[in-house]
């Protein structure tokens, strides 16, 4: 018996090569990573800007969106940029008015619950209404030209939920119930989210966003056969209008219905930190994933983060994944778990970069 | 060609037949039906029994506790009692202080964070601190002996969250820094809490319990390798202490853990409305399951129950299901809602009783 010529590591990729590949499922030396909110509170720069202008302000000016993109990018080396914004700007667009800083979560008036409510909304032109983050790609792209940077939107459900809701839900009673009572209505309404979700990721693309992410953050609170009637034709209605770039798929506790994910028209899925990975990619068959450490985990020891990096790793397998957190990081994250996480993504099978 | 001879529907059986049948697989006319927090605040007699003794006082008293465990019997057509009281009665029989009625959710002292404050731990004699629960299980059999009682606790890694935290948490980020900060230390814990739990359940069925069932409410928040390493060992570790009566395990946001479930042990398990029922049979193989509407659903027209209710029973296939809630009934829960549902259990499949 001969043994096998030995395998040698791929040479080391740039952070676009990187990116383009685990999206199409190439080897890599090693996986891309980012995180969700890493132009965020976490990070005292941040809070430092913060400190000097609203929320709100931070939304609606191009400059200050970009510098907050950049933060991540000078203290950690990510190898992907994630657009500073919010998923309530798309409400906004529409016509609702939205207030951020309240103290006890964003707050949207008026609340849509009528056919008459539905009426009333815009159909926005994207491109002026939400001129605010093509500006920010642009300016992003010509300060790093080396990163590629992703553009997101809220998924129909999720933005479903505040604008029945009025404001953040413990259990989106009013949303669900909308869906019970006037289901025809909610179907409408779902509709007219998702065209403007999906005209909006497209601006986002042609303004140079390398792949787009949709947010369906409250997706899991339905029961299977609500997802399937609801949030799921909604999320294929707004995806179906995307096209020039990778189209990501993220949803808190997916595991209910991953089984129906292929159908919604994604190329790549973002997974929520309870998902079993090695499960996931077996019912998703061949299309790549994004994910899922518990963004909690980052106040763990050193030694535990690094290791639980490495068992996501492991079980994504060599190829198609792209590292994050499987939800957003947490305000009061330490750096040093950040660090860790990233420094130990770098090393795994011998990559560097 | 002769058609086949026609099956004649099984007869009505008693409510004690219909869920001894279910546990075991065997045929029934039709699903026995309870939900879970039957007896609680959205009963209007309850509220009138809670206008004048504390929830503390309630949970102390049989004679009391078994009037609220007989209120929502004398209303409804329910196939099963559940036992009044409250999973946190355990903690405190453990050394704690537990006050219940702050206006924003149970407080426990001291918090159990360290090895003192694991050795400072009673291992209860459950049947001298934990009587009340017995006493009311015989109250009921007494009162109501055609209809069986279930008995149930609080998980262990449920309770070890509370006990960490000291309160109901968001995250459980205490809860969750002990487990990756001092495994050891946690599994200690988490096995402390199991042995009690364990002899709690065992308690319940001496004293009448026909089933019992292990309340796992935060096991969700935790990753898989985090499910496997400490709430599932924890959890076989309570129910194998316990003989003689079906044990039922309950979690919420069971999805991602599905096909861990039946290492647990437990003879059947109860699903959180967000698992599908058809794939959770494919996966837990010929356990029997309960569950799985929305509570939120009971606020729909009737209509959307009944339909509701049709799928799951469909869904869940003729044998071994346990009509029940995916979660605990809301206390603003309308009593039309409830009724329609339980009506539907009983139409279904063409059976009376």
């Amino acid at each position: 018996m001969t043994s096998a010529p030995p395998t040698s590591p791929p040479p080391a990729l740039t952070s676009r090569e990187r990116v383009q590949r685990a999206f199409a499922c190439e080897p890599v030396d090693r996986p891309p990573v980012w995180f969700m909110r890493q132009a965020g509170r976490y990070l005292p720069e941040y809070r430092e800007v913060r400190a000097k202008v609203s929320f709100e302000a931070l939304c609606r000016n191009p400059e200050l969106a970009c510098e907050v993109t950049l933060q991540p990018l000078r203290r950690f080396p990510l190898d992907i940029a994630i657009v500073f914004s919010d998923i309530l700007t798309v409400p906004e667009a529409m016509g609702l008015e939205v207030v951020f800083d309240t103290g006890h979560g964003p707050e949207l008036s008026p609340v849509v619950r009528t056919h008459d409510d539905v009426r009333r909304l815009r159909h926005p032109d994207v491109a002026e209404t939400l001129a605010v983050v093509p500006e920010t790609l642009r300016l992003f792209r010509e300060a790093r030209p080396e990163i590629p940077i992703f553009g997101f939107a809220g998924a129909p459900f999720t933005l479903f939920c505040y604008m029945v809701e009025g404001r953040g839900g413990k259990d989106w009673r009013n949303a669900k119930q909308l869906l019970w009572n006037e289901p025809a209505l909610a179907s409408a309404l779902l509709d007219r989210i998702a065209d403007t979700v999906g005209d909006y990721l497209q601006l986002q693309i042609d303004s140079g966003a390398e792949a787009v992410q949709l947010f369906d953050t409250w997706a899991g609170v339905l029961s299977i056969d609500d997802f399937r009637r609801f949030a799921l034709p909604a999320a294929q209605r707004a995806l179906s209008r995307v096209k020039g770039a990778p189209r990501l798929y993220f949803m808190r506790d997916a595991s209910a219905v991953l089984h129906e994910l292929p159908a919604l028209g994604a190329d790549a899925f973002a997974l929520d930190w309870c998902v079993d990975v090695a499960h996931a990619r077996k019912v998703l068959g061949d299309r790549p994933v994004q994910g899922n450490l518990d963004p909690l985990a980052l106040f763990a020891p050193e030694a535990v983060i690094r290791e639980k990096v490495r068992a996501i790793i492991d079980a994504a397998g060599p190829r198609g994944h792209i590292f994050n957190l499987g939800h957003g990081v947490v305000p009061e994250t330490p750096i040093a778990g950040v660090e860790a996480m990233i420094d130990e993504v770098r090393r795994v099978r011998g990559g560097a970069a």
